[in-house]
């Protein structure tokens, strides 16, 4: 038995009653003859009522001192979680992110991990102590104050460690029963995938999907540490994550398609009668950098032979939309366009899948299925394995579930839609 | 103008508006031309809320995740109040108490400071910043754990800090106006104490005086700082602890009693029929000491002749007064006494003045007062400095008032009784 990195989010110890409960999960680990590491987040609401109090003294909490702030809530969650485990009777130790070795940039409440240093913490194992680590935290190289890593940072603490140590498997413990075909509350009918490769599972994560973050995946893809998705509230297998399917774990070899992300949390920006010559794209892409807005899809459409104006559209988060306008406004003599429209009344759905690119039937099958639940598509963007189509926001719902059914993912179905090929 | 460390208390800093008041008064020194370095407590009942999550997922929480816990605590309020200080134009850091270089022994929930090493404080003061630091925490010197430093920890975090730095002055912040003649809430005619010498004031605080702990001016009185405690919610002069009187305060020279301090904590017990031979007391005091039980007072009587047997009574907290109890028992056949008397209902009332010893009319006077309000004595003690009576608990009120009185401490006093000699 090697060693294992659990990852518990904020609903897993939300209360004394969740710590107690998470605490026997992680003895059984240990009594199963497991190392033990174990990442914890900040119990339920407590980020978000450090933040409210943070708003009260100041309207803008500057980046250093707010990092030090919010890391006040996985400190208080993994001293409980040590202390709940130990009056199990096993031994349990806690780390601060900087303890543990988590060493980040300095980019204050979005930082990067740049190196894990676990000596501590390998200490600690070796001395038969479970390790406890906050999650979401680290200590920045050149001026040793504490960071955040923002969104997701505590499953991607799970994973730098898990690689850091050489884990066999980093756990992520959550509320739901693992990664689905599509999001059960949209589709009712959707099934929880069993293993799924990171490649698929970054594009899932990229197009909506919210079980795990991007960033985190991609970690666990780069140092090739296989994730297991679970419930914290079951001992049910979730889905694992990995390069290779796990032994035992039914690989459907014919399932190609992985599953149907959405997302409506963003907007499109069209640049309308752009002049159709080499460099304007590169013009407008700078500008949104400059901005530091992260877009998503880009589309021009073919210009218009009698005018030489094109149109270029984009997608980008909502909260971002008023500092890409902004930017453009600025900088229209440079780029060159006629007028901006702001759309943020749309949704995207993405089908996942490997080798879909080499089965063309996906592609049409996908748009047969839109268009026979009547909805109207107003951007496609493709990849190597995913066909992502921006509509009406209205229609997003509807869409994912003609979708889900048209690819044979329902869990009624007999079998999912095969087509030619080997799959993966 | 110089260095100045300021102390805040939990109170002051309860909630939003408590920590923006507290900001200004920060802003304030650093606007007169000081260098500021702030110490502060947990917010209001933080402390105490995170000692109630811990029971309940274990009934006896750990030392060192304990530690962890409680500092959290401080985390949150330095961070805040740093931000409070940037929202007013000011720049401000906090640093934790490790951070801060507050080096401790190892010994969890109450360790002791062994070094102060504040270069990231020195550094962030000359690049112009406020220094915030979390009080009543610091980190080991040999397992590098974070340690808390108990009771009054953050009162002797400032103290130790301004020793460090070379600071003017150490000021506490509190909910009272100063040190004062004796409890306002028992004597409500006693007056605020402009200036006390460090002896004095270690008397008073080891008497019961609950404004300034024992351990906090037993630190500056080594290192000589002058500690300044005064009201958060006032602008008034507070009460100067120093060796010398501070320059415009008025020494009031014939004022050779400080004041009148009370401790009702305490309990007595009295080890009843030991043989009146060399090295009896060593035994018991040597049980108690094993036990790791704090005693206070120490009272022999004259042995009866007839017997040769004598009772040795001492005071101690009631908290700890179970232990004391076992400890005793279970040696009794190595000491071989006849049995033991515990008695949780009394109180100490303690004269504490400069130059008593030199004044035989002191205890005399002391011992009327008492006998003319009709109190009884059960135990006294005295040293340099100091007188204290154990009284009946129900007794101590009534006792505190008719000394204040019988002394001239009263505030509608001409002046107060002036014995012979120069005071000091």
């Amino acid at each position: 038995m090697g060693l294992v990195v659990q990852k518990y989010g904020g609903s897993s110890v939300a209360d004394a009653e969740g710590i107690k409960r998470v605490a026997k999960r992680i003895v059984e680990a240990k009594k199963n003859g497991h190392q033990v590491v174990v990442v914890v987040s900040a119990m339920g609401d407590t980020t978000d009522e450090l933040i409210d109090l943070a708003e009260q003294v100041s309207p803008m909490p500057a980046g250093r001192e707010f990092d030090m702030l919010l890391t006040a809530g996985e400190r208080i969650s993994m001293a409980l979680l040590a202390m709940a485990i130990k009056n199990l009777g096993h031994e349990a130790q806690s780390f601060t992110g900087s303890q543990a070795g988590v060493i980040t940039d300095s980019v204050h409440n979005k930082a990067r991990i740049i190196d894990v240093t676990p000596g501590r913490i390998r200490t600690a194992l070796d001395e038969g102590n479970i390790a406890i680590v906050a999650g979401f935290q680290g200590v920045s190289q050149d001026k040793k104050d504490i960071t955040t890593l923002g969104r997701g940072g505590s499953d991607t603490t799970a994973v730098a460690l898990a690689a850091a140590l050489d884990a066999e498997v980093c756990e992520i413990y959550t509320d739901v029963d693992g990664v689905f075909t599509a999001d059960p509350r949209v589709v009712p009918k959707a099934k929880k995938i069993d293993w799924i490769a990171f490649e698929d599972m970054l594009e899932l994560a990229a197009s909506g999907s919210k079980v795990l973050l991007h960033r985190c995946v991609e970690y666990a893809r780069r140092y090739n540490i296989p994730i297991h998705v679970r419930s914290s509230f079951s001992g049910l297998q979730g889905t694992w994550v990995s390069s290779e399917p796990k032994q035992g774990v039914q690989q459907v070899e014919q399932a190609i398609i992985s599953g149907v992300a959405h997302d409506t949390s963003e907007a499109k920006i069209t640049v309308v009668g752009v002049p159709d010559k080499p460099g304007e794209a590169a013009v407008i892409f700078r500008t949104i950098s400059d901005a530091q807005v992260n877009i998503d899809m880009i589309v021009q459409n073919v210009s218009a032979a009698s005018t030489g104006l094109t149109d270029i559209s984009f997608t980008l988060p909502k909260a971002e939309g008023r500092k890409a306008i902004d930017a453009l406004e600025k900088n229209k003599d440079g780029i060159g366009f006629e007028s901006l429209r702001y759309d943020d009344q749309i949704g995207k759905i993405s089908l996942v899948g490997a080798g879909m690119k080499t089965n063309p039937g996906v592609t049409a099958d996908f748009f047969t299925a839109l268009s026979d639940a009547g909805v109207n598509i107003e951007l496609i963007s493709t990849s190597e394995i995913r066909i992502s189509v921006v509509t009406r926001a209205d229609d997003v719902n509807e869409a994912v579930r003609a979708v889900h059914t048209a690819f044979g993912l329902d869990s009624d179905s007999d079998e999912a839609v095969v087509y030619g090929g080997t799959g993966r």
